[in-house]
């Protein structure tokens, strides 16, 4: 399995970008090429030990700049480490792409690159959340803002053929994110999504509401982008705060500093259970091929699991079982 | 200051809720009527210590059942605890009310019996939730899952007049709530809402990202009540995992329990700090009067803030600040 990664992408590439690349050539075995400027890349590699007939390099000097407008970048940096390496799935030369750049550019590009898959109107971002039981698919955690009810049906059956692949579960539990249970409760959006998602030859469960979606109340969950980005960076807003108050307020204590010492490794293994870089990226579902969008904090270990999630998503065709989900969609998209 | 409490509502009426209905009278010498079943207050009240005429009972033995359907309830049970309540305020008995009962019910009924003010279109659900630095105004956060841009702006001018006066803030930094802080990041409504806002003569500071709310970024922030609801309850569902994984990856530790007893004072001063009971209720904004929607599950100090939330609005006026803040509201609307 052969997979492209963008080496300059990621706040902290190419350095930090490639020791994940070595780590999922040493752990996994992976055929990793490696896109973006030689002269940083090679540094990176020197002295570190792998299998060198794992790593291939594709150079290119040109890169795109976290701060460039997406729509620029895409028209004007065609030689970009971005660029290159999807090309590289498209050209069949790489099995998957995975990149920590810029991840509006990586999102246009794939789809403008890729093209998508047949009878897809818009693919979606499918991200992957801690719950109590696990964990559960978020779909779609940013790509289309405003949606059409028949997107988030489609949402729904791209999102599934992922989630089975993935964690080989056969019928995963779909539902839509409303503020309550009921068919009749929601927007007029996910009402009129909940009419075609109950003819979905599919799991559909209903409605589930925001404060159960961490119980594990469902395993993929269909929203329109934006509210799965507020959903999304609401989450981890508030880890973030819950961990720093816990950890002020236990400062604050006198015995605080002891009691810190005996419960870190308790407060180690839940961040690692919340970890997002345990799954590594986001793939753009709907698309003809594999991309993953990573992070672009990305450290070493989310840069190695999203190439670990690429490879089996390629492997096991995830994006082929989609267009198969989506085969009769003209049937299942009467209300 | 008189305030209606619909004593029959809340899940644990009518006794929790009479208890924090006296601990109010007690704490803030305010002045209660209890409008409910009498048979069932009586013996509430019954041995407890409270200036005897600062209660008075409004007696129905009509009740609304959580079960009930919102719609049939707000015509059908027209002599029910809710309703009385709220005509208790139309009819100048009360400065304000307060139900923990259903809240669907109280919204319309509010709505219904005391009005909208004028060039209001949508009143709207505004409630604090806490941040690093202290805590935030959401509105809407569910009254209202369809809007307009404009809808988002009179959410903006109700929130800022109600922050203003109960935290005595005189330049609240108001903010949409979107998924990038540029004015060309959102959707279709959070887009044409900012052309709006920047136009309104109050403290508009942009966008707030969802990871950025908690940071204290903004005091009041402004969204849909379909988007609202979702990140309420989201944020409820979170800090609930949380807690449960921590106490469970404690409970694992062989050294958990000694660590748990020497932080536990710190959990429970970061529960103080991020609980919800400690503003008791979320205001009803943009009726011409004060009503206060308390969550079901109110303790007693949830009732006590409440009413005391309810009492503050009602001697600041907060609806005719409303009022006085969209008296040019024609000129604001123009993008």
């Amino acid at each position: 399995m052969k997979i492209a990664l963008d080496a300059m992408g990621g706040d902290f590439a190419p350095d930090v970008t490639i020791a994940g690349a070595l780590d999922a050539v040493n752990e996994f075995g992976l055929d990793i090429i490696l896109v973006g400027n030689e002269e940083k890349i090679n540094p990176c590699l020197a002295g570190k030990k792998f299998n060198l007939s794992k790593i291939t390099i594709v150079h290119t000097d040109e890169a795109v700049d976290i701060n460039d407008k997406a729509s620029t970048a895409l028209r004007k940096k065609r030689n970009s480490s971005i660029h290159l390496a999807i090309e590289l799935v498209k050209n069949g030369e790489a099995n998957a792409v995975v990149s920590a750049g810029h991840s509006g550019v990586v999102m246009a590009a794939s789809l403008f690159i890729l093209g998508k898959l047949p009878k897809v109107d818009r693919p979606a971002i499918a991200t992957i959340m801690p719950s109590l039981t696990g964990h559960f698919l978020l779909i779609d955690a940013g790509a289309n803002v405003d949606c059409e009810p028949l997107n988030l049906l489609q949402f729904g059956y791209m999102g599934e053929a992922y989630y089975k692949a993935i964690f080989k579960n056969e019928s995963p539990r779909v539902a839509i994110l409303s503020i309550g249970e009921e068919d009749t409760k929601g927007n007029e959006l996910t009402k009129d999504a909940f009419k075609y998602m109950k003819k979905a030859n599919f799991n559909f469960i209903g409605n589930i509401e925001g404060k159960d979606i961490f119980q594990g109340g469902a395993d993929v969950i269909v929203c329109d982008g934006f509210i799965g980005n507020i959903a999304l960076k609401v989450s981890e807003g508030l880890a973030e705060m819950i961990l720093k108050m816990l950890k002020m307020e236990i400062a604050n204590l006198t015995t605080g500093k002891l009691g810190y010492l005996l419960i870190k490794p308790a407060i180690r293994n839940f961040k690692k259970r919340t970890d997002y870089s345990e799954y590594g990226g986001a793939p753009l579902l709907g698309i003809n091929g594999t991309s993953i969008i990573s992070h672009g904090r990305s450290s070493a270990k989310a840069i190695k699991n999203a190439l670990w999630v690429a490879a089996e998503m390629a492997s096991k065709e995830v994006h082929l079982r989609i267009m198969e989900n989506l085969k009769d969609f003209a049937e299942f998209s009467k209300k």
